[in-house]
């Protein structure tokens, strides 16, 4: 027997967790997958995530790797784990992967979705996965102006100032808005994203459906590369990485 | 000034609350709106509900109504109170309405909504507002003996046993069940609910959609009038109150 690698699709509840990376104070995703991996399989287990969401958002499908000596079937520990971790936390599936491969050093696709809630007051069943705003947006202007970010782009503008990035461009394959009743969902597809990217995004996209800006100014603030060009970062709450696809 | 009656539209996420109804232990729906309600007003007061929930339901809009002495107009009230309630209720909005107004002698129609998440594991995002199940459920076997249940019926068999009611007879106007995603939603509209009612037709259906019970057994369970004729007492978690409309 020899080490293996194995690919989980981890999603989670991100309302009570400090984020995905491993903090010294302040429970993380990673820490309590760290934690219920190691004692499952009785060795120390490190794993490594695809995304590092931030504090307070959620995943239907981020993934981990980790290798491991266990003789345990890959496709087994998904049942194993569950037991284990928090309800908040739940492996969708697991399976064995090549040594080499690595889910920040592979080509990929990552879809987020971005939901605001809009009424008059908050809705409570929506309050920890929608952002909420009493002002009404027009989708049609949020719409036109998501239109600008399709495409090889620096997203300067749309990443937290001090963040630390080789390159500052990335491909964004689509960007949609689309209401569902009372909420407005942003939902966007990119081979990668800057650290607060889908959040600033959003918070932009929310003061132009406000009618705070145009949509045509989407084009500029792109061109500004710099953070202070863009609107606000959005809440967290609203944020969910719905899927993670690799090639 | 003389005394008013204010109905409010009650919206709450009950999954930390002992259900609606004030008991000795136990944090519920309604202390939570007589403490902000009495410390807003300066005066002692005590709601009324629509629905006395379970401990766990949740309710898009439950209604709620007292008298008061005071001259804050009754439409400001949802804002004021909002300010003095927990995150999980929310006024969605308060007006006056007669002395005589109560909302359980008018008479009303009340939507609930039971959602059922199916998939190989537990979604984390899902779990506080669905009820999960890994074994597929066939939608067209549970619409088929949905039907059995719509007009004026003795519910006896869908009542919790020991359950103080005058009459088990009830009218149910329409319940559909519908296909979401990975969900499975039963919409049921209703003059009325006995205790645990929902919760019993939806583990009814469930077994039906699941294929332990036939869709025509919908029919002979109603006839029993008998508790232990239907299926189990879905989870709370599930149910949703959407709606009530009153003439």
């Amino acid at each position: 027997m020899g080490k293996k690698r194995v690919r989980m699709v981890v999603a989670y509840d991100g309302t009570n967790y400090h984020g995905w990376q491993s903090q010294n104070n302040g429970d993380t995703i990673e820490k309590q997958l760290n934690n219920a991996l190691s004692e499952l399989l009785n060795e120390h287990i490190e794993v490594i995530g695809a995304s590092r969401t931030d504090a307070g958002v959620h995943a239907l499908g981020n993934i981990a790797v980790f290798d491991t000596e266990s003789t345990l079937p890959a496709d087994k520990i998904s049942y194993a784990l569950n037991q284990r971790l928090p309800e908040d936390i739940r492996i969708q599936n697991s399976g064995e992967v090549p040594l080499d491969w690595h889910p920040r050093k592979c080509d990929s696709r990552k879809t987020y979705e971005y939901r605001i809630y809009y009424a008059k007051f908050p809705m409570p069943v929506k309050r920890l996965y929608s952002h909420f705003t009493y002002r009404e947006m027009d989708t049609e202007l949020m719409r036109e102006a998501a239109a600008y970010l399709v495409g090889e782009h620096d997203f300067k503008s749309f990443c937290r100032s001090g963040a630390q990035t080789q390159s500052t461009v990335r491909t964004i394959y689509s960007a949609e808005v689309e209401r569902q009743e009372a909420e407005v969902v942003i939902r966007i597809c990119g081979n990668g994203f800057l650290y607060n990217m889908v959040r600033i995004i959003a918070g932009t996209l929310i003061e132009i459906g406000q009618g705070r800006l145009e949509p045509a100014e989407m084009k500029n603030i792109l061109e500004a590369c710099s953070r202070e060009a863009a609107g606000p970062t959005a809440p967290a709450c609203g944020l969910t990485l719905i899927k993670y696809e690799w090639y």
